[in-house]
């Protein structure tokens, strides 16, 4: 990054008031990385950008339509992070269905030596499984998961080609046919909490949910009650509200796969996710088209 | 099985000796579980048996020529277990690539919320996987990694119709190309320690293992080594030599997924594979040509 522009470093403090106006005045993009709120306060704290170029395929924590509305472009990373994230949504579910990582702690406790076999999983042969937004992600999703014996239902606005996946318009309908849920939609106002608490009801107490979308997705407070309670058979979850402060109540439970939101964390995808961030920025600057601009 | 059939119970001392002469003179059926072996001496000592029938789909632990030789038949549980071993293989292959175990504890732990973003960990895509033996097994495996951004090479003794994966007729050479083995061949005298040191070296440094046959097919003093000098990127491990008992150097590596030997180890497929044991043992009661013999 520093070869390729003059680099002003976003404070330590998360302050941008702590960078001097001068500095301020005279940054024309802004690279952007983490899960923090890029609103309206920070976008018109830098008067002369043209350009904000998020690091990540979600964007629903940047303020997009105050960018736009004052001429400021937004672009992310999508494509080069697809495989790494659907890989890990499959790695998810079969780990919570087959109970991976307790067995892992069964075989380095000795408790297999000593007290025997592994307590008896569940098969995820003959299960239905949902898949609750059909994009870019939920189609790589879909692709794996046709080469396992299961019957794909999907949730989407509109109906889309598919080799014999079932479409739901309607996330509850989804649900009760669904064993397993696998939220991929994207983040943002429009799907808060659109994993409520009629949906994971609707699922049902041998139900399994995995999301690897954005916490702000699911009805956290109705999830863990309905784990708490055995309304729901478990839930592998990569992200959760208030991040990386995951609620205590999760940590407790027996039923659930947590994991430190590292769906794209892979050194390959890293360097891929990092090169399409500058390439937008170094077309920003030669004034040429943007590669991934996100409207 | 005990409406079924007279059973008596092995002993629990393991011995079959201490089962009275009287009672073994009367037995027809051996109804076999479990890794332990099934030798001559046993079978020599039920005089009047005609049917061994094995929960599980390997019988490398029965002595199957010594059984025929005296005219005895041999079941096993095929097909039944087949889509459960293949997902695990699948779902451990995903945990050790993208360290979904330590991520779990990386959470649990307070980690993330205390010191950061998890380690980056390694991308399944445009990797190379090899299977060693593409029996039932290993193509079911083959047909759910086929959804998978990566390119499929298999081992096995004749090339198999199979859409677009390349065959070797050697495992050097398939461990040479492979970024990724996963072995499923079966277990007995012919596979023994065919993962040998020479084989798990072609695989090279940044390589992965993961082996859900049978312990026996692994050069495990071969495999520790490597792992313990880093000759071996990691290794996720089903199966054992000496099991339960895993060696307790795997225990202290970082770089291995250890699981209790349970690919078929779920409620539903259990209870399949002892319907069609039951199933073996009523047909052959009966007079009927048995449903799954080995041979």
């Amino acid at each position: 990054m520093h070869e390729l522009f003059t680099v002003h470093q976003f404070p330590a403090s998360g302050n941008h008031a702590d960078l001097p106006a001068e500095v301020r005045d005279q940054v024309r993009a802004l690279a952007f990385k983490g899960h923090s709120q890029l609103g309206a306060d920070i976008i018109d704290a830098f008067p002369n950008i043209g350009l904000i170029a998020n690091y990540g395929v979600g964007y629903d924590t940047i303020d997009v339509a105050h960018a736009t509305s004052k001429g400021i472009a937004v672009t992310n990373t999508p494509d080069v992070l697809t495989n790494d994230v659907a890989d890990l949504a499959v790695g998810m579910l079969i780990s919570l269905s087959r109970g991976i990582v307790g067995a892992s702690e069964w075989v380095l406790s000795g408790k297999w030596a000593n007290t025997g076999a592994y307590p008896l999983q569940r098969t995820l042969s003959e299960t239905t499984i949902g898949i609750a937004g059909l994009g870019r992600i939920g189609q790589a999703i879909g692709k794996r998961l046709h080469g396992f014996d299961a019957d794909l239902h999907y949730f989407a606005r509109s109906e889309k080609e598919t080799p014999g996946w079932t479409w739901h318009n309607d996330l509850v309908s989804l649900a009760k046919q669904s064993d397993i849920l696998i939220v991929a939609v994207s983040g943002g106002p429009e799907t808060k909490q659109i994993i409520s608490a009629e949906v994971i009801s609707a699922l049902g107490a041998d139900g399994l949910l995995v999301n690897i979308s954005r916490g702000s997705t699911m009805d956290e407070e109705a999830l863990i009650k309905a784990l708490q309670s055995n309304q729901l058979r478990g839930a592998a979850l990569d992200v959760f509200n208030n991040e990386p402060n995951v609620d205590a109540r999760f940590l407790a439970l027996d039923s659930v796969l947590l994991q430190p939101h590292q769906s794209s964390g892979t050194v390959e995808t890293r360097k891929k996710m990092g090169a399409l961030q500058r390439d937008n920025l170094s077309a920003f600057f030669a004034d040429k088209p943007l590669l991934t601009p996100v409207s």
